[in-house]
């Protein structure tokens, strides 16, 4: 596939303006121009700039019945009685900016009590959770997040209609030193996403076994039978899921059913995610009883060495999960900008006449 | 099956009497006896006295050569620099009584800082972290541990040897006011575990696809040919292995190779397992923003209602992790003792001759 290279500062400048054409504050469209380049930087295809505008349009500011995703709108962080934990409400302000601010403020908890937490309602899509995770890893922690997907398309295990979201979850470890990239252990909790069953119709292609069900609730691998998807591993999977929904309505989202469908929604009740984020210092695990002349990191690197040794690195199929995000980073690095297929360059540049500006020629990969 | 009645305080007079007999202090004895309490008046068989004690004969304090875990030992806290974060060196002693503490610790933090956590190394296996998880949710908490398993019997996902344990995650949530028990999501990192593939080996019967591996690392559904275990869900379950295998070595853990293998380490390394238990205070979660009038378990109820509605119900299929335990947790109620089979009660008179006490004739559930 040919790729094309757009250098970031053409690229952040092009997602900045189409935010602001959009109404957002330039600190907002800063934000999500700095996170369109995060994702685009280490190949995350599903969640780029342009697919970001994409959904920022259908949920977000562009659906003007019921904006999901507020410009300009003004955070409120609750008085909280617990010192390492805090309680937002984003007042659908937009997801990057909100979670970006997030993860930053729960690293400056942990590093005074060992651990932070930041809790948002009445929130806007994040994206990408790898996203948050990975920057926080690169400086050095180990982060967490989760969030509740936009719509219910998981049917829980046992069940028949869909009540529950994709619902990611995102760990990041600061294994930089160890391996040269953070350790990033990031995905939904169903088998495969809404959009790659798409990607199956078009492509009149089976999906994997115990991915889907149809109209009635019976497994299918026709994609064009499906009509919600499944949980990952059975009742695993499914209790991952589970705790994204739960973990929202602790902190104050509404009936899943109802999130993101406004039009469905009786008066009253909220149709808005939830992020949960949480950071750890890693000083704050270490029991100090490291053996062999062994820091800290030196450890975290030996039990990694050993993982992946004993002939498993051999054929090269056994990796890292951050280790795909890593090298498309290294690839990016390579190319000295950041890499779009010809199909996605011809959206940018509508995106970028839809802010007044012009994509200068490309150079290919 | 018929079952026998084994009143709790028999139960519980016998498994304390074992475990003084092989040098455990009445305390630590007591702990020991609550938890295989516990475990067995939630239906949980794999983690029972009889396994507890096997497990302990094992690799515990029945291995004079190399004791995993020491009668008596004497654990130390160490001096915090994070207020929310405790770091514990167990010192190899009881399982059951160091993860007991911890999470009571864990809970304290959590009252104070919204979060707790307690890290700790030189452990020796917990035995059924959903219980503590349990425990501290019918306590009102959101409650979570991981652990690194006893063995490396898991191959990473594209590897062919394995350098995992079967590590299992464990999550608790104060539900019982919202359904009746506290949902609990807790289960091992591998599709099945070692003592499934001897009973399907027993019974003559082909592994489920995709949960083990032979001596080439070649998959195989043939019990008489597995050398080792895969993760469930590829990627995503080999994810959740590696988080427990990270925390581990942050903490102080060593090779996962070499994890309850002292034959085999070289020296100077340790052998032992690491536990990592976090507590939050379900109030720190709350954006305050609940709608119609709901307050948090309200909502959580609501939510909940949600999940399992739209006739995911009907059939009775859809269950909620940790519905079981507590259904067995109410037959154990109704027949007034903890329910054991025969073959059960034949080791349990052992374990009481052990100890030198005589099991009652019980009556039949």
């Amino acid at each position: 596939m040919n790729n094309y290279v757009l250098p970031v500062e053409l690229h952040n400048r092009i997602v900045q303006a189409a935010y602001e054409h959009r109404g957002f504050t330039p600190e907002e469209a800063a934000q999500a121009a700095r996170f369109c380049e995060l994702a685009s930087w280490h190949g995350i295809k599903t969640h780029n700039a342009i697919k970001a505008l994409h959904l920022d349009e259908l949920f977000g500011s562009g659906n003007a019945a019921a904006q999901g995703c507020v410009p300009g709108a003004v955070m409120e962080k609750l008085d909280s009685k617990f010192a390492a934990a805090q309680q937002w409400n984003a007042n659908r302000k937009l997801g990057q900016a909100v979670a970006f601010e997030a993860i930053a403020e729960a690293e400056k908890l942990a590093d005074q009590y060992g651990v932070g937490m930041v809790s948002v309602d009445n929130a806007f899509h994040y994206l990408w959770g790898g996203g948050y995770v990975m920057d926080s890893a690169k400086r050095g922690y180990i982060a967490y997040t989760n969030c509740t997907a936009a719509l219910a398309e998981v049917v829980p295990f046992g069940g028949k209609h869909p009540t529950l979201g994709t619902n990611p979850h995102s760990w990041g470890f600061p294994t930089t030193d160890a391996v040269g990239f953070p350790i990033v252990i990031d995905w939904a909790t169903s088998t495969v996403a809404m959009g790659r069953v798409q990607q199956f119709k078009r492509e009149g292609q089976p999906l994997p076994p115990d991915s889907a069900v149809d109209a009635q609730g019976n497994p299918t691998t026709d994609p064009n039978e499906v009509a919600a998807l499944l949980p990952f591993g059975r009742h695993k999977g499914y209790g991952l899921s589970l705790i994204n929904e739960l973990t929202a309505a602790y902190i104050g989202g509404s009936l899943p059913t109802l999130r993101s469908r406004p039009q469905n929604a009786p008066e009253g009740e909220k149709t808005t995610p939830n992020f949960f984020f949480q950071v750890i210092h890693p000083e704050a695990l270490s029991g100090r009883g490291f053996v062999n002349g062994r820091g800290q990191a030196d450890n975290v690197k030996a039990v990694i060495d050993d993982i992946l040794g004993h002939g498993n690195r051999d054929d090269g199929r056994c990796i890292l999960p951050g280790e795909l995000e890593h090298n498309a980073a290294v690839a990016s690095q390579d190319a000295g900008g950041l890499l779009f297929t010809e199909a996605e360059i011809a959206e940018l540049k509508t995106v970028a006449q839809e802010a007044g500006l012009e994509l200068e020629p490309l150079a290919q990969a």
